[in-house]
């Protein structure tokens, strides 16, 4: 095991379908979503065994770092870095990856989310620690997620032959990355045993990272370049500031991983949901025998069947429904078809349009 | 026209099925359901232009009365008759009539409501006005409401040969009450023409009413004679309260008027509806395109139909719903779907079994 393993923690973000609890400040990842912990919170209890607080990073959007700094007390305050905003996961991971080679040239890092549900977490470490030994070696790791149904909302992995064997875990080659497919595609994939759901979560070394990067990424790296020249000087934040706006919007999947060399998938099956959706959370957290689940609420119920109630202590009574979704918020509430959930965003565009930033 | 017409207001009940927003201690009458004004309000308002408020007469529950002079304040302090508990119908009304019989021997009395929906409000002064007529010549007057669904919910009146015509209304003569009937039997009674919904409004002349009370209730009319004789006396008030736990409830229908001589209908189409539960205030209430109706809220929709919001204020946003009643109190959210709106009065019961009065 490396001594430098790092986990770089991706808070950016909102998660706008899960609107009206999530809000512009009050983002999903420092939401106490399916409990009394937030997901952040959650996300950093479950590295805790492996990575100390100090070799935890998280990369933020400026206007949630206090919130989070507040969540995750243990992680010391250079360890957030923080974006001006939000440029896509490619410049995200890679302003994290300067920040690591700068304290270890030989540092491997784990990119891994803040706000996504894992029911294993035993497995996740285990799959953590084979992936750092199968990216020890060189190797661009990605966790595949074991699909158990023909979801359309997820990119996929096809994976080809096995590469490397470490634990109980098989690192396959990658054979490609598709975008979230088809429903009829998505079937195949189900069906074919040899594609997993790409679950966002990378381990590799930074050295590895970003000479990949220079290659599939060369305008934005003469940006980082300069970003990190400016690293521990006076003119860091100016810098970043300046550099940044200018950055385009890229994801790690597309920017980097498609065209990189040497990328692996390691198979994990371990509970993962990312918890996009008022829906995919009905399906991750147990239900009571008709399937409803209630989370900060008393539901008074008669006859209903796989409802959600999302609440803030009051009471939240229903009568006959059947995979509905309830929300109560403190300004507003929300109450909507399961299979519609997806729809939550729009209503959330629409609101930017008309500028209700009162309830954004 | 009799000088001394006077409506009797029946304001008694909790109005059970319009939970979470009623509750004991705000019965439907006082709330302001379909808009700034209270149910009883309106009906005060309905009725202003026939009756002065020294002729409006107000029968209701001792934990109600002074809710309901806040409302009503032009009607004098000793027109609240206070029943000390409900015993239906039959016995409130009789307490309002003893007390007109005090004033007036030969007072007129409309037993009116104060929590039913008419939206053809100068068509029902007319109706009253007629019926007085009627009433004056000695019949016991009920005011039929013609009815355009084979509605189960409510109870129906059979008519036979016309006995009276009076400035466009025709009085029937009364064969039958029926209680609520089956569905199919609703159907007959749509169907044949000749059936009205029994709206529980009575106009007749107080001697009248009181001498076919006292040949079918005679029973209970002792007991109305030992309080008569209070009336007036410093002992008014502890007799009521002796004997009215003793007087067994009794509903007018079937109490008195289903045996009563000389009764007759006046069918009327006013636009009338009882209210009685909240699938009820969403046929009654005019929708936007999709059938939706908000009160006192600010609704989101995305593609919601036939969707009723009863709000405090809040939010409320709903995505892809098809008849859906959403309550949203201070302390309780309602989601109920509309055909199961009769199922809130079983929620309720259940509540009070098990002694939930924090949201009874």
């Amino acid at each position: 095991m490396n001594d430098h393993y790092y986990a770089l923690i991706m808070a950016g973000g909102v998660g706008t379908r899960l609107w009206p609890l999530s809000r512009e400040d009050r983002p999903k990842q420092a939401l106490p979503l399916i409990g009394d912990r937030t997901m952040f919170q959650i996300a950093l209890d479950r590295l805790a065994p492996l990575f100390t607080p100090d070799r935890m990073l998280v990369v933020a959007g400026s206007n949630h770092v206090a919130l989070l700094k507040a969540q995750g007390p243990g992680i010391p305050n250079e360890n957030f870095i923080v974006e001006p905003m939000g440029r896509g996961t490619a410049p995200a991971i890679a302003l994290g990856a300067i920040h690591l080679g700068r304290k270890h040239p030989d540092a491997m890092m784990a990119v891994l989310t803040a706000d996504h549900f894992i029911a294993d977490e035993a497995g996740f470490r285990r799959a953590l620690l084979a992936a750092g030994k199968v990216a020890a070696r060189g190797h661009l790791v990605t966790l595949g997620v074991t699909p158990d149904t023909p979801a359309t909302g997820y990119g996929y992995i096809e994976r080809g032959e096995v590469v490397e064997s470490v634990e109980n875990f098989l690192a396959y080659r990658v054979m490609s990355f598709r975008e979230k497919p088809s429903a009829a595609a998505a079937e195949r994939f189900l069906a074919d045993g040899r594609h997993s759901w790409n679950s966002g979560m990378f381990i590799w070394r930074v050295d590895r990272f970003l000479a990949e990067l220079a290659r599939t990424m060369p305008e934005f790296c003469a940006q980082l370049d300069e970003i990190d020249r400016a690293l521990g000087t006076p003119g860091e934040s100016s810098t970043l500031a300046k550099v940044w706006p200018r950055v385009a919007s890229q994801t790690v999947d597309y920017g980097v991983m498609e065209k990189a060399r040497d990328v692996v998938v390691i198979p994990i099956d371990i509970g993962w949901n990312d918890i996009g959706s008022w829906a995919s959370l009905l399906d991750v957290l147990p239900g009571d025998a008709d399937g409803n689940v209630c989370i900060h609420a008393e539901h008074l119920n008669a006859g209903s069947r796989n409802v959600l109630v999302h609440g803030r202590g009051r009471i939240v009574a229903t009568i006959g429904l059947e995979d509905v979704i309830i929300v109560d918020t403190e300004d507003v509430v929300l109450v909507c078809r399961k299979d519609q959930a997806e729809a939550v965003k729009r209503m959330v565009d629409r609101l930017k349009d008309e500028g209700r930033t009162d309830i954004l």
